[in-house]
């Protein structure tokens, strides 16, 4: 499936500063870039960082002299999903799982796993499948958090999320990533942009491993899952932030899109029923 | 330097239960591991996972049927250390840090960095040279924070830590590690064995990055830094756990030693006064 | 219903400090205390304050010299219950509440209502009648939270437990209390001797304002809810805490009983089946 | 002194609902309303509550059906400071504190004294003069924690405060009053229409309990001392909230005002020197 976006963000740079942002579409086996264009107005140099922790493409670049700056990011993408049936899908042992998915046990930033270990089970325990575990927990996400701009800021974390029962999209990650590590599922959050998604927004979701698969989950319900662009992922926020910014540099604006490509059909895939499908990153 | 380190631990397993250790000596360019050695009694089979995030030696292992298990290391390892004079040598700004350290500025489940800020800022801020903020920032901490065993927990972070003012090793590092990162300076966590630590216990201190150098750290200025044998490194104790484990295990008790190797002599290092000497593994 | 109850307490005291004791049995319309003695050994002239905010007895003295102070307390109290039927019994409407309860609404130091307002009505907020409400609440944290010697500190509030979900009998009133107030309910925490508590000790619980009435709760389910003798009523532990310590003062050990006076007939009350009856002092 | 205050508040009222209004400038000995109209439009009859925690004057009325609400209050007020050298004046020991003084020594909702004890001796422990100690923190506060609009909301705490050094005149009031109790001085919270506040709102400052006397204090520093008509004291914003509301209420905009009366003659008192002389009410 091919997609079609692009982003428009303005700076306002007072100072000698730098930024790395994170905006280009993640290429990777389950991902291919077809064209893109990063440009900066006016012209700076940048730099591409290979990826040390999780997977992104950080921009870096250095800005000498206040400027209002104009970031543009367009590209094509070809993104394919595929449906895994974990009905009778072994779990992974931890005694078995990759060293790589390890870290994703671990608490983080804003999913302190850690304190959350006996409401996640209290909750969710007795479930059997892990794939249905993930997903009720989601939809038990969706059903008691209400999403609302402008609650949380960007310290709050799964912690205050559970209690406090509202946030957006980064915040239902967050509760989601941390209700999993709780109950000994590997999980990491992701950033991309997002078809249909309304209002038109970077969006933010998490995966599970489960059954040796990274299974998509979005507890929003905002947008389909099979049209996500990947961004970045990492272990929280903190990971795969949109931009991070040393110096003195203020964000002005954005907008954020994700189109079809041109002759595409889509059908939309959310998860509905009681059925033990996930879907995945082909 | 060579040092004989050892630790033995038991853990009651009471049922089908996974562990992952982390108490094997680091084998890095900066440390020589000389000889090993890791048992379990009774004999279970055991896997060394390659490093993914930070640098450790992860044992894991799972354990079939309840039992009392003893775990013991011992090693010979050879550090070796350098001193490197800070007073005029220049920053590496974000725009030139190398990638792999971008992580370190981030914060991390313990290290709220995003938090401190303003009170980072307000207290060190106005120190010119990095490696003097981040002695004072050390000292600081250990004339502030009161070294109170009992007093915080596995949930304790530099959050609570900068405000209770009490804690232990793990504490007094996850908040230098968060004032530093408050500061755009990279900081990382590490766990070693440590001579002349009182009582004898695993340690945990900090690392800054520094002009290209990770450059040691101990706000509680309990032992030597010279003295430390390392065992892992990672943005927080939440990457550097001594022992994770998953099942029904229980940690009943544990022994810990460091002591120099026949024929060494040992000058301990500690800073001392105002000067901007560094001190580094080579 | 006659109880003779009794604590000893043990303090060590370094140099001159100030004790402000809440451990005489409170006298009011709702409890009589028949006979009562309060000892200090060695003397001291102590000094009873009349109550400011909330219920209590507080007992105040200073203590010159270091010594080995020992507290002693016994009394005989005749309490009497009534049991009152909540089926049809209109609600007090906010607008017609007494004002010395309204108080009883607002968030306190380990109480923060204002953070609980989604979840309590959330989990809470559609059962009609307002006694089972806080019989369905107190169910859930019985249920729900574990009860664990040493898991919490005098620090923790309604917040950490709601979400880590363990404690002592402290920490379930504070959480009872919490979601009484997200739920426009008031409600006050006490402490008092309780009878057939195991292991013997200060109890605490919670009264909510219902119909008119304060009825009591416990969230531990541990003692008959018509055995507890009070010592003080406030907004939370901050108000009722069994000592305040100014100076160099150290708790070094303590004794408390609760027993049936010679004669009476014990008949526990706890809330059982889903019945609409509540308990209240007469 | 003679000032006149005023304002103008309009609530949309969704559906029946109660709302409880603490506006109207204090009556009591240190503060004389010399003329006073409260106006709802429409017409609502409303009932003054005795005050039953601190002091306030509460207004209690209930909207039966949905309207847009206008609030409007002008008065009147006479009120008279003095001047207190506390330069030789003996501090009162806890041990001979008026009752009624001490539950401003326990922690409550957003003054989480019980968690800065070792902060606030570290810092300010050392200081012999209590009203020089209060004085300093003040100043502390007023030289770290940055004035800023829309940083913090209503679940803010001093615990959130002392570490994120940000706020507004509520949050800079509760970590004076958290240091204060941490000390073991006394201290409330008290809301007031200030005069030559910029912009123009509803002030919050705290007092001290120094030597038998309520000390001003203003960590903002924003209006003079001797300019405040006082609406109500408590322990902190959770006491002395402006407005409380139950059901379907939304705020939708406010006016206040704070003027001299005609013909009075004003000159500002701020502390300012290093003197030890402090304003009271008179």
């Amino acid at each position: 499936m091919k997609f079609n976006v692009f982003t428009e963000m303005e700076y306002q740079v007072g100072a000698k500063s730098t930024l790395i942002l994170s905006i280009n579409a993640l290429r990777n086996q389950h991902q291919t870039v077809l064209s893109e264009e990063f440009t900066l107005s006016p012209y700076i140099k940048t730099e591409e960082l290979p990826a040390v922790s999780g997977e992104n493409r950080l921009i870096r670049f250095e800005v000498e002299d206040p400027v209002l700056l104009k970031v543009s990011y367009k590209a094509t993408v070809d993104n394919c999903f595929k449906l895994v049936d974990f009905a009778d899908k072994p779990d992974i042992p931890v005694a078995q799982l990759d060293p790589s998915v390890i870290p994703y046990l671990n608490p983080s930033r804003y999913c302190q796993s850690d304190r959350l270990f006996r409401l996640a089970n209290n909750l969710f325990g007795n479930i059997g499948n892990s794939f249905v575990k993930v997903l009720t927990l989601t939809r038990w996400i969706n059903k008691n958090i209400t999403y609302l701009s402008g609650f949380s800021n960007t310290h709050t974390s799964a912690f205050d999320t559970v209690t406090e029962q509202a946030g957006v999209c980064r915040d239902f990650a967050h509760l989601g990533i941390t209700l999993c590590r709780a109950l000994n599922i590997p999980a990491r959050y992701f950033t991309g942009y997002s078809y249909q998604l309304k209002p038109a927004d970077f969006h933010a979701c998490f995966e599970a491993y489960l059954g040796g698969e990274w299974v998509l989950f979005d507890a929003t319900g905002l947008a389909p899952l099979n049209g996500i662009v990947k961004i970045s992922t990492g272990r929280d926020a903190a990971d795969a932030a949109i931009a991070n910014l040393f110096g003195n540099v203020l964000f002005t604006s954005m907008l954020v899109g994700c189109e079809l490509a041109e002759g595409e059909v889509f059908e939309s895939f959310y998860y509905n029923g009681n059925d033990t499908v996930g879907i995945c990153y082909l």
